[in-house]
């Protein structure tokens, strides 16, 4: 039986106990939104002793499940004032699962000034000091710890930014690599980390053996089912692992969808530059890798690094959300810049989304023009420094056009919008609406629907009014329970799309846990999820009148379609009916 | 007839027209709270073309009613995400009215960057541009324009803040000595003016003859009634004339609610250092002048002015609530020091109380130590400065603490709480929590209630639990229907506490305006604005869980009572089932 892990910092204990009743069958986001919904007061301020860090492992992490290598951290938010989970991929989740714990829960705030690290391993749990590590970025912070813990482990690490609890900060594991470039970027998790003064956590699996299966031979099968579907699949059997998430770009481009100058038009006249088909290019003539896992047995292998024109190595390549933060958003085509923009974030600790929208505020109000990619790097940079700019870019874009006197700003419960127009993509419109994440793709992914890509369980034309709603409801459902499973959701496609891979997926967890479900269970455990999420974040005071667009998205048309956002709030205001 | 003036700023034409049946016999918060519902998209941005400022004068502003000279302020707050209205004293409501003007509703957001002034005089309105004035403090920007203008109008302007649209801008109105010293201080309405490039108004009713009084025989019998019986109050007829607002510190310090080191301690060592005794003796021996009326006809005379050690002029003496923003909840005893800093505070155009609040949170982050004096003016300066650390403050204390990543932040809906602990001062914790306009001790003053002032009224022991709630909600609709008069808040205890006061206002109401009203009426039309108001916050976000307090009042008691805030949250929650 799995552990939990409680960490008081105001303390300094560690303890070890079984997993209560109320969390068994639980994981991923399901067990991280479960013990923030149970055990953290909606009211608490998300930087103070009453908010808690929650870390856990999906229900098939450290299986041979292909590309179920998520793992999952939640807390009250800083940056929407709600319930946040943020599912970063990496070596993390398995080592965790190996060492036989659920869940680790960081508690309290330690007196004084000091940062401490956690190392867990087969031995049990323990804090050190680590104010030498003070400052550092996530890759100086890695490289340090590597010295002493070396290269086998899994660490999970806070920059700068969560250091100085900014609201924008994110958590990173590591790859296969030990580079700590797999993100939880979303919603600040890494101030919370911060205010813990939680530098790092180093999870040693050496001496664990593998996570029972139930019945190996029957989960091997059922995986085998699985991981056949999801090659099977044209996104992540062939476009993912080609050209990783930046096939994303020209796509978005030719729908119109893909937001450019602060969502001031859908197409963008560099669109070629930064394509997923050009990182490809550059990757290959100016070095680097491609087509790799960043967690052990992902078959999508969509993971890739990038090297300069001078044939250094800058990082990891970026996700298309992060391509389009520092390209289209802010007419910016030059791809090394956003390369370069994209790893300065992920070793500062701030998600590259809001990062990117922030500096978009940032032109807005004249810093710098739109187009200037030195401009940008100058004041992301200032986010390391530790400046004043660089504590209000690190903030986010909300409180970025708040100090910097900004009117038109693409948040939803003040996190940042991306990289889909939801004039366009009306799904994603009302997903980044309605999701209890605050705007996040990720939460309901309604490109796939919008444009046909799933004809085997939905399609609603993008432009269509009818039906957004109750799809948006219905994959937002889909994705909460498949965020439980340690599932990457870059498999969420064949996971819904074809009825062999979700019976891969279903067989694996009942194989493993005695179950007996089918879809509707599935479902149910998603619907229950999603409504402790909604209740906390009403206990938190994020109003029904919170889950809209910015009015601009309803009263300005968009380029070239000029379309609005146009699904009535009579129909966005029965999304939680259900 | 009294006349609407609507601003286009996106045109720059401006226009007069008859006030439409649905604003008719509203003034003051009446007037601009329905226009703010009625015309304004709740989920408008507040800095963006969608959000209007709306500047009204009150029911009695401009006849001969005693302590009438209250200005009325509204739009959606860039500060709270809700409805807003702030009223300062000084002689604008008084021209306004004369010059026959019901409501300025200044729209829309003028293309380019340039600064605009509004004249209004008896000739009609006209804009003109005013770049001359960027950049320039409101005392600078009053005293360029009385060269141009002369000192017999009255000026509306902002300050550097209010350029900068930071969301704890204010608006000041000149005091009769054509000093901009009277504040719309809190809710940020001098960013909603910055955001239309609004400097600053010129008020010329030169040539207006009297407002119309109905019958003006009746009108004056019933002025004498309120006059004397607001003289015959121990506080406007005695505390205030002679120490002004700060009385209270000793009072509250004694009660051991005067809040100390950002709410930690309810009592203040230093209290005798900036009492309203002391202020008292340091404006005789150190030169300055004291009960004087801030608006003609002001029978209280509250308004001083205070000099530095050298006996030069530093500015006007500041309120209790100023006091105590930059006094004990920074732990700051120099009086010299927090006189500059609330003129420094009025000059640059920022909430004293937000700004005092921000100044906790830096030192709470450890930018400086409580009790620096010298290093809070530093501070101060640097809002002047438009440094991106004077952004930072002058965003006030909610998005200071973001910012600088600061988790014991006192403020409701975004706005800082003030100068009365609510551990101990139940019913205003009651108030803060519940109103409409954020943390706002102005918006139901339960201080007199608690501490059996008004003896004939009402009377709720401070620590009490039961009837806070519904004393507070009934003072709150009283408050409501006042601030439409134009009747100063300092005169709520006559008002509440004397059928003699009472029956003189509505007395004055009814001659003026023809009408049969009693108690009753007054009463619901309080109701019906706060209703209306309350309505706005919850299609503009502000979910119910909004109307509560930061939660470590709940958790931690404040010596020397050692209490917590508990009235229970299903009573809070009735608040507004009435």
């Amino acid at each position: 039986m799995d552990k939990l892990l409680r960490v008081d910092m105001s303390t300094g204990k560690v303890s070890f106990s079984e997993v209560p009743p109320e969390y068994q069958g639980l994981g991923g986001r399901g067990l991280t939104s479960t013990i923030i919904s149970r055990e953290v007061d909606p009211r608490a301020h998300p930087l103070s002793e009453d908010n808690k860090l929650v870390i856990t492992t999906g229900l098939l992490s450290g299986t041979p499940a292909s590309c179920s290598g998520r793992l999952s951290i939640g807390a009250k938010s800083p940056l929407t004032g709600g319930i946040k989970e943020s599912s970063p991929g990496g070596v993390a989740a398995l080592k965790l699962a190996r060492l036989g714990i659920a869940a680790i829960i960081v508690e309290g705030i330690p007196p004084g000034n000091g940062l401490y690290t956690l190392e867990v391993d087969t031995k049990g749990a323990r804090l050190s000091p680590a104010d030498k590590l003070k400052g550092l970025g996530k890759n100086d912070t890695v490289a340090a710890l590597t010295g002493q813990h070396g290269d086998k482990v899994g660490y999970i690490s806070i920059g700068q930014a969560g250091e100085m609890k900014l609201p924008a900060s994110s958590i990173a594991t590591t790859d296969m690599d030990n580079i700590p470039c797999r993100q939880a970027g979303r919603g600040g998790m890494g101030a919370v980390m911060g205010s813990k003064h939680l530098k790092a956590i180093i999870l040693d699996d050496s001496g664990t053996g593998p996570v029972p299966l139930g019945n190996n031979q029957e989960f091997i099968r059922y995986n085998r089912m699985w991981a056949e579907s999801v090659m099977a699949d044209p996104a992540t059997g062939q476009g993912m692992p080609i050209f990783g998430s930046p096939v994303a770009v020209t796509i978005m481009n030719k729908e119109g969808a893909l937001p450019t100058r602060n969502f001031r038009f859908g197409q963008f006249e560099g669109a070629d530059d930064i394509s997923g088909k050009k990182m490809r290019q550059n990757i290959k003539e100016q070095g680097g890798r491609m087509t790799m896992p960043c967690s052990p047995g992902c078959v999508v292998r969509c993971h890739r690094t990038y090297h300069g024109k001078d044939g250094k190595l800058i990082g990891k390549a970026p996700e298309y959300e992060t391509i389009w933060a520092f390209g289209p958003n802010l007419e910016i085509n030059n791809l090394d810049a956003i390369v370069e923009l994209g790893n300065l974030c992920n070793d500062y600790g701030v998600d590259t989304v809001d990062t990117g929208v922030a500096i978009a505020m940032a032109m807005e109000a004249g810093i710098i023009e739109f187009g200037d990619a030195q401009g940008t790097l100058e004041l992301v940079r200032e986010i390391g420094r530790q400046s004043y700019l660089g504590r209000i870019l690190g903030s986010g874009a909300a409180v970025t056009a708040r100090v910097l006197g900004v009117g038109r700003v693409p948040v939803v419960k003040g996190q940042a919008m991306v990289a889909y127009d939801p004039r366009v993509i009306k799904g994603m419109g009302v997903t980044e609406a309605m999701s209890t994440m605050g705007a996040d793709h990720g939460a309901g992914y309604m490109v796939g629907v919008n444009l046909n890509w799933l004809p085997k369980w939905r399609y609603v034309p993008k432009l269509q009014v009818e039906d957004q709603v109750k799809v948006s409801r219905e994959i937002q459902t889909f994705q909460t329970a498949m965020d439980s499973t340690g599932l990457c959701q870059f498999t969420h496609t064949p996971l819904l799309n074809s009825r062999r891979a979700f019976a891969g997926v279903i067989g694996m967890l009942n194989t493993k846990f005695g179950w007996q479900w089918r879809r509707k269970d599935f479902m149910a455990r998603g619907k229950q999820i999603l409504k402790a999420e909604h209740e906390f974040n009403l206990k938190a005071g994020l109003g029904p009148a919170t889950d809209r667009l910015p009015l601009f998205f309803y009263r300005e048309p968009v380029p070239p379609l000029n379309t609005t956002f146009d699904i009535p709030d009579s129909e966005m205001a029965k999304f939680y009916n259900f």
